[in-house]
């Protein structure tokens, strides 16, 4: 038998058993739904497949994704807004780096140092997970193959500094039918 | 099975088994009102919907309402007290926010720097939770629907930086009837 | 079922099953009393009602009350010696407190920083338990009732700054019949 | 009984139960195959004997050997890339120490204080592995025997200092058949 | 039942179940020959009687006595190669203190701050174990009462400060048929 730890959407640690190791990732989803993760976000984020990205299961990780008042795709974890930003390809001779997708944040001031990174300038963001390279794993998928129409909406955005970006709109949240609280992005927080 | 790790009022890590996922929010209740929590406060603190709050149960996270000789409505939790401030809307062109309700207190020096919130000057506090926009819900509520009638008796109270506000009376704990030692309230530290 | 998780007298990290959430004090005070602990020490110590200080059952803490040669009430937790002192209720202006018996001892260089309490002047020193206000609860006595005679012995005691107080003789440990170690105080470290 | 706490390689906390205390090892491979990993790597880099370097199990620790498109054998764990290098035996007065193979990377500004070891210079860098001295122990080897080729590429290397190499390229991960996403050397960290 | 946790000597956590509390030393004996732990080392290092310091059985800290070519003898724990001091008993105006055995070494770059103590100068060593005054434990010394030969040969040594001692010939370790890797004893670091 297995067992998962997760924290709830209500910030307590629960245990969850699972009867079998192939079982592990349908719990995953079905807690995730609610909220709940497990262990803590990787420094630099989540690594997975570029060819992942348009159905990721953002379940399996306890996020989830919400379309912006202003129209604008974000992911939620926790909590946190994440934009999604499209990172071109590196050729140069000094670094080789196929195209990727990211989803990151503005760091806040109450965020731990090694989960900021540094970009040019003196504008931090914290990264939830970047999708680059690598094989596409199906299991990664939304279960059915529901395609996910949003991403068509994303802008094409290039790998220069994100500071540098014009500030966009910040969201105002109104009331959802979602089962979480809705999300606000940080009160005295820089934009990002 | 689930199995839910809590921290006791004599602060032993002690673990609860679950029968099934739909009683999780009983057994926090049932150890909640012993004081017991589950895991730590978030950064920032835990967030609610803005509907929640008139009738939250606080025994989910470990704390109570307390009434201080002053009159003043506390939340107790894990030995400190946590004021009641309402946070109006702010509708600028730089930030777009609903109205909130938020249970803070100044921080001490003894406090983790990932707690700290910094306000204007050079005032810094620890938020308990926020109760912001959102969809209300149920699961949340005190079970019966008792009305919590102390929040009328709040006073309403800008978005202004706390530490602008005239320091109230410190309140002087008596003994009580509640199964907990009494909190003292202590926005410095006290000397000795 | 409840599973309870210590720290051993050696050091190790062992989980306790425990029946039922009645029987957990019990399970706290046959293991207490070999030196065993469940939880951290909270900053600025644990937090009692004032009334339960004479007959503190302190192996619900795994700790136990010890006298030195020098005929001074100890409290041993860990390995390090904690002491005794009675501090005045405080009716100012700013702040109001009742009297309160804490027991404590000068911080090591090794202690984490968050443990660490300022008093006037460079001194920092380390609280491992506060008794102030409240009302007494019988579950945190000694059972049986056996009053505790030492505390007639402590001296009383202001809350003015202990590093103004004459540094005590050190006390020199004997060998005992205690199952435990005897306790030695650090060896470089500032008398406390 | 026994159970093993993984973090999978989707970052999850999960306990896995074992039958008996000789089937850990399997366990350990079992799942580390697919990147879950148990405990932290410790301080310095986990230590074997030298001869279990040729035919090493790196599932052991969740890891994996990939050789990169410019023919360089790297070990893959938890999405950072480590290159062998091998360490000539010191023999002066002040200090003797045998030849050993040690897998490194550069440390990045993400990584924790304390797994960074500083090289002459201003280099830093993080250690997997290294193998050195003791007593070959056939637990650690891959089973069935299987030698590992790939082990005669790899060219000599003297102790000293890594930072005054000459920069390698980069690899350009390419898809792969492998069962976790590409592993991708950082963006704006130095050449390792 | 108890549970007690162990750190592998592959650094794996790893939970073992135990039938009864009088089992738990002999558990921690069986898994600790192999070099597994269970909890951190102190800050200070374990506190055990002056009398249990000749038959001590280092198993139960996942710890082992080794002989140096050099006919040093040391305590290997977790890779680490730990100095045999005695400290002479302390008997001034300002402290009193009995005599001591203590097994320590010089800190790492890498030693976290908590466990680094500070010498006269600025040496700092990380201590193991220090066995000084209390009455002797019979559970914790070698079972079947084999007197450990060894300790004839510690040269005596006061508490003056170690760094002022002669630097002894490093050792340089050989092939052994102990089941673990060979230790490297190093006071500073290594050149890589």
């Amino acid at each position: 038998m297995l067992h998962i730890e997760f924290l709830t959407d209500l910030g307590a640690r629960v245990t969850v058993d699972v009867d079998s190791a192939d079982k592990l990732l349908d719990i995953q989803r079905q807690y995730g739904r609610l909220g709940w993760t497990s262990g803590e976000v990787p420094t630099g984020g989540y690594q997975f497949p570029h060819d992942n990205e348009p159905d990721f299961d953002w379940t399996l990780l306890g996020a989830r994704k919400w379309t912006s008042p202003d129209g604008e795709e974000l992911v939620i974890h926790k909590g946190h807004a994440y934009r999604r930003r499209e990172l071109e390809a590196v050729d140069s001779r000094k670094m080789k780096l196929p195209a990727a997708v990211k989803f990151s944040r503005g760091a806040k001031s109450t965020d731990p140092d090694q989960l900021r990174e540094k970009s040019d300038g003196e504008f931090e963001y914290v990264t939830l997970a970047i999708f680059r390279g690598g094989k596409r794993q199906e299991r990664y998928a939304i279960p059915g193959g529901r395609p996910n129409a949003q991403n068509q909406a994303s802008q094409a955005q290039s790998s220069q500094p994100q500071a540098a970006r014009p500030a966009p709109a910040r969201p105002a949240p109104t009331a959802r039918l979602a089962p979480q609280p809705a999300p606000h992005v940080a009160e005295e927080e820089p934009p990002f």
